[in-house]
Parts: C-alpha cells; sequence; structure tokens
C-alpha cells in the first residue's frame, strides 16, 4: 500500500485527522473532482445533455460495483442510498402472517423499525439469533432456528454501526442457502472496508453506500439481487425507468435489478460513486483491509492503557470501526474534547437508539466510534491517545 | 424582470440555446456555487461535520420550499427526486380493493405505471377524467364522476411532460374537498415555472423536483402533505429518521411531513434545491410566469409560420412546454439537427410511451419538446425558428 499517495489523493489530512470514516469517509481527489466535473458539465450543457454525454461512462459504473463485490453487472441496482437500496430489496419481498424474519443482535435500528412495522401491517415475526462466546452470531444456534420453516429471511449487517463482530457472513449465506431461505445483507460498513464477494457469501441481496468505507460522495449507494431472485421479486416502487407501459392496461417490468431504480437520479454522484469503486479496486481492497484492521488493534492496544477508558467491541474478528466508553465523561463530551480547534479529531457517538438490542445486551447507553481508514495512520493513533490522557475530566 | 442579470447568472447561454427546461435546466451561478462549496467543505471537514456546520443553512430549505408554495416547513419533506416523493405519498395511501383513483388523459406513464400496479395488487379502479373541448380536464364531468362515494383519489399533473394546458387544478381542488376525496398533484412541471400555491389549489400532497423550472441540482425533490392528513398517513417505507425504536419492539413515527424522508441524503444537493427556491423567490415566480408565457406565445405565433410544422399544444392555459411535430423528419432527426455544433439548441423528443393516453386520444407517436424558461430570449427562438426552416427534409 502507497499510503502517501493515498494521504496526497485526500488533502484534508494535513489538517485534521479524521475517525469517522464509518459516518462518512473524506473523499479522495478523484472522487471530488469526478463530482465537481460533472456538476460544471450540466451547468454548461444542461443535466440532460451531460448525462448522455457521460453514458458509456455511467454504464462503467455498474461494471465496476459489480467487480467490487464478485456480481454480474446486471444484478446491480443503484439507488440514492443504501437506506433505499435495503428498503427496495426487503419490502418488495412477499412476507407473509407468519412468515419469520431471523436477525442479530447487532441489526441497526434503522433496519429493525422496518421489521416492526411489517410485523404490525402484515403479522411477520421477528427472532434474533443468540451469539457465541465470542459476541457474533452463533451458527449452531441458527442452524436450529433455520429448521423451522417458516424462516423467510435472514437480514443483518455485516459489520454493526457501532462496532462490534464482523458477522461470519460465509458460513450464515452457507446456512441460508442449505436451508432455501433468504440471505439480505447489509454491507454498509462492509463494502470499501473489507472483501465482501457475493458468491462466496452466498447472500441473494446485499444494499451499500457510497460515502462510507467506500469513500465516495454522500446521497448515493447501491443493491445486489442475485439474478434468479431478481425477476420474482416484484419493486415496491414501479415507474417509467423500472417498467414501461405496454397498453393503456398493461406493463412490463424490466428483468435486470434497475427494476429497483427509478429514472432520476444524481448523475454526478453516480459518476462519484463509480470513481470511488475505482479508486478502492486500484488501491486493493485486500491491503486495504489488512491495514485497517492493524491500525484499528493498534488503536485498541492504546486505548486499553488509558485509565477511565474501556475499548468495547467484541467479536473473533473485528473491523475497523473502534468504540469505547470514557468513566468520567460523556460520549459527546470526548467528540467534542477531541474535535475542539486545537486538535482536529473527528470521532462520534454512537447510542442505545441505533444498536438497541446489541447496546442492552451489553447494558451499554452509548459509546464514542472512532472508525479508521487504510489512509489513517498510527501517527494520527497517538495524537489522539494523548488527546484523551488530558480529558479533564479523566 | 432584470433578464441581463439572469442571463448573468446563467453563463452557458452564451454558448448555447437552452429549450429543455421541462427535462433539467441551466442552474444558476448561486445553485452551482452552493452545490460546489459543500462538496469541498466535506472534503476538507468530512460529510457529517460539514452536515452539522451546515444544520441552519438545511433547516432553511423547509422554510424556503414551505414559502414557495404557500405551506409550513413541517408539512415539507426533502426527498432524493420527485418519482419517490411522489411514491412516498401515493404507495402509503390505504388504498382498497374498489377504491377509485381518478386522473387525466395528461398523465405520465411514471405515474400511471403505479396505478397499474396496485390494480393488479390490491384491485383499485383507474378511471380517466374526460377533456373539455379545450383539451384539458372536464370539470363538470370531474363532478359526475365524484358522485361515485368509490372515488378515493384524483391524481394528475399540473402541467404534463409533453406541455398540453395547464389544468384548473384550483377548480379540481375545490371538487376534490367538497366531495371529501384527497387529492395529489403532480407539480413536476409546475413547480419554479407557475405560481404554485397548496392552500389555494387545496390539493393534500404535491410532489416536486429541483431539477427542471425550479433550476436546481438533480438527484432532488420534495413532497408536500398537509399536516391533518400527514399524521394519518403511513409512510411506505421507514427508518431511523421517520421513526425511532422505543423498545425493541414498538417505535413512533415521527409527527411532521419527514417521516417521508429517510436520514441519509445528498446534502450538497439538499442546499442546491435550497439556494434554487431563494433563487426563485428573489426573482418572482409571478414576473418569470407572465415572461415565459409569453415567450411560449411568440414560439408557437413562429412555429406555426414554418411549412410542415405543425404546434401541438392545446388548452385554453398553456405552458412554457412548447410541442410540435415536423412533417418530413422524425422528433429525433430535428432534435439532432438543432442540437448540431453549429446551432447548439437543446430541444427534446416526447414519446407516446411518457403519455400513452393523451397521445392515443391525440392520434400521435411523437412530438418535439421546446420548454422555454425566463432566462430565454425572443432573439432565442427567432435562432431556432431560422434553424429549424433550413431541415433539409422539410
Amino acid at each position: 500500500m502507497n499510503i502517501e499517495q493515498l494521504r496526497a489523493d485526500t488533502p484534508a489530512v494535513a489538517q485534521l485527522i479524521h475517525f469517522n470514516n464509518a459516518g462518512a469517509a473524506l473523499m479522495p481527489t478523484p472522487v471530488i473532482d469526478t463530482v465537481t466535473r460533472h456538476l460544471q458539465l450540466e451547468a454548461r450543457l444542461g443535466g440532460y445533455e451531460a448525462a448522455a454525454q457521460c453514458s458509456a461512462e455511467l454504464e462503467n459504473v455498474y461494471g465496476a460495483i459489480a467487480r467490487l463485490i464478485n456480481a454480474q453487472p446486471d444484478e446491480i441496482a443503484v439507488i440514492e442510498n443504501a437506506t433505499r437500496a435495503w428498503d427496495m430489496a426487503f419490502y418488495s419481498l412477499p412476507l407473509q402472517a407468519g412468515d419469520v424474519v431471523l436477525t442479530s443482535t447487532t441489526e441497526y435500528a434503522g433496519n429493525y423499525i422496518p421489521y416492526l412495522q411489517l410485523k404490525q401491517q402484515r403479522g411477520i415475526e421477528i427472532r434474533v439469533i443468540a451469539n457465541d462466546e465470542h459476541g457474533q452470531v452463533s451458527l449452531p444456534a441458527l442452524k436450529t432456528m433455520l429448521e423451522d420453516e417458516r424462516v423467510a429471511l435472514i437480514a443483518l449487517p455485516v459489520i454493526a454501526t457501532n462496532g462490534g463482530p464482523v458477522q461470519p457472513v460465509e458460513q450464515i449465506g452457507a446456512l441460508a442457502r442449505a436451508a432455501g431461505v433468504l440471505f439480505l445483507l447489509d454491507a454498509c460498513q462492509g463494502v470499501g472496508q473489507m472483501p465482501i464477494d457475493v458468491q462466496k457469501i452466498g447472500c441473494h441481496m446485499l444494499a451499500a453506500t457510497s460515502r462510507k468505507y467506500l469513500r465516495g460522495p454522500r446521497g448515493m449507494g447501491f443493491l445486489y439481487v442475485e439474478r434468479s431472485l431478481c425477476q420474482n421479486l416484484e419493486p415496491v416502487f414501479l415507474d417509467l425507468h423500472a417498467a414501461s407501459l405496454q397498453t393503456s392496461d398493461t406493463f412490463e417490468i424490466r428483468a435486470d435489478a434497475r427494476r429497483f431504480e427509478n429514472w432520476e437520479c444524481n448523475v454526478a454522484a453516480k459518476l462519484g460513486l463509480g470513481a470511488a469503486v475505482q479508486y478502492a479496486l486500484a488501491q486493493g481492497v485486500d491491503p486495504m483491509w489488512l491495514r485497517i484492521q492493524q491500525l484499528a488493534a493498534y488503536l485498541r492496544q492504546r486505548l486499553a492503557d488509558i485509565p477511565g477508558v474501556t475499548p468495547r467491541d467484541v467479536g473473533s474478528l473485528t473491523s475497523g470501526i473502534v468504540t469505547f466508553t470514557h468513566q468520567g465523561s460523556s460520549a459527546a463530551q470526548v467528540q467534542q474534547w477531541l474535535a475542539a480547534q486545537d486538535k482536529r479529531i473527528n470521532v462520534t457517538t454512537s447510542t442505545f437508539r441505533s444498536t438497541l438490542i446489541d447496546m442492552q445486551d451489553r447494558d451499554l447507553l452509548e459509546v464514542n466510534r472512532a472508525s479508521l481508514h487504510a489512509y489513517n495512520t498510527e501517527a494520527e493513533i497517538d495524537t489522539m491517545i494523548a488527546a484523551l490522557s488530558c480529558l479533564p475530566s479523566a
């Protein structure tokens, strides 16, 4: 990995330490240039005319995403954000009364609320898979749960918003396939951070975002839907792009995953997502993942040395999202202390409102979250540790 | 109206004639500057940190939109685009078997397909309101149709994508209110072009886009939902922003129209939409509407003088969208002829696939569309007329 090049592509690192990559990473120069160049083109030619000029480049976005996750381009939909990408998959499933959805303790409230909504509306049942001794999904527990034929879906995040374990998604996928159960993977924190291979994982659907570890623009995401499933899944919303009017009484839904898109999109941001994927592929996801894990391990070790600070991550495999609590300070106080003008270190907070079950299980109300990317350095970590050690209330 | 200032704010008009404002208008400098400035801020501070710094400006977007359409800020949701804004309203309605949806002949296929989808899925019935002698919704016909108590919704565009009449929306709204029927207005081509006042119109829901006559960025739109309806309308999608998890088994949907949003958005484009609305308010929608109508009238009159060219707009009140056919050339040929490097005039085509019922009624397969904005000029129209008069196949 050429860390100097990574940092040169990220000019802001000269002024600040950005450990909020699980919120939104700093966009590298090729991404920001792609987005602003297209906006300028729109102002110069008109929005439709600029898109027409970039039609090949727009098409390449699908190919790049497909390469990144080992899918086919026709299995990719580019959607406004990961939430709506996940929604288009989840809400389009024909779940009925009595159908069981299995999820993990680490599920995000933004996904859990939809489960509860369909529980209210349709009478589905939600079951939370127990964790093993490492704090991640217990595969034996999952296997037992899958014996119930009412299980229709497994849906969980590969990495939770508040860190914790990298779920054993390949094993989960294998169990799902063996049981003939659909598997919807929320890869928001995974894509761009770690290798995500839909063939190896065996998930049927996967939603991801642009702005986090992929380092793309905000307001953009994508959905993968396995080809054989796609044609049997009628999108909950349709428009002129997802379907076409055949007569005044009949319409036809397109065959590929773009049936989950709609016609209009933020073209500049879509091209920016494409540039971000190309950038990740050029760096290599494998070496980035290795470096992120090394940096995170170093941060956890250093945090443990500060009196009153407790690292909070669990799991036999952990990610670049490092969470911790501080005995004498609230998470907001820690965030503000580090963000102050003399330090300029971006970390964030994560509360029980985002991951209720996990936080209740672990008896936590809030944590701080420092999420590291490959462009971060050990020196930055040392600076944060020094700053945290001086927190007055410590 | 200070046309010189309008044009100075739109530098591209020095190089091209943009008559595709019904597709995507040219963004004025204050809009493009707002968007690019925020992208730069994101690259400098981080995406979340930049949004936090702009929280007051982001809040003002709601106030500006509310002023533009005479609503309250809590009745506004800012959504990725008008399609998804309309979808969030339409698909959230509790329409059931036997419920009747009334629409106009001018309805967009992108909305008509959803009607057909709910006809298939839920057994709703679609009825198309007959036109009067001017080619716009017949108010007596509508009044008669509203006598049927199964009518649950009137949904139509104020101005169609292929031009045609400005529908008498205030009278339609009054009839809807008198009958106790919901009215969903597609104002995509209306907002920014003509005065749109939800109090005067009496619509319960309105969807609009940023990129057309409002001159905002692509990939952004908004939804208005009347306050009293909002709280009774459960959004078809929910997330952590639209609702909050109270316990692991209960959630609460927020009271305001932002229940139709989701947490993530393209912040730069949202600020750009705000800047576009402020720009429209500063110019004044009333004088812009007057000028657009004058320009369009002049273009229709000039078109009628060209042998083989037929203006195709109908309606007692027409808009800035001017449609025509050319006897000797396909719509694509006309578009390409005008777009050629020596002319650089942007017009577009509209086919029966976009507005099937209207085009069938009028026995048309396709038209050309020249959509004018206040920054266009009579001199530009003269140039287009001259270019069109020289079309070889004429």
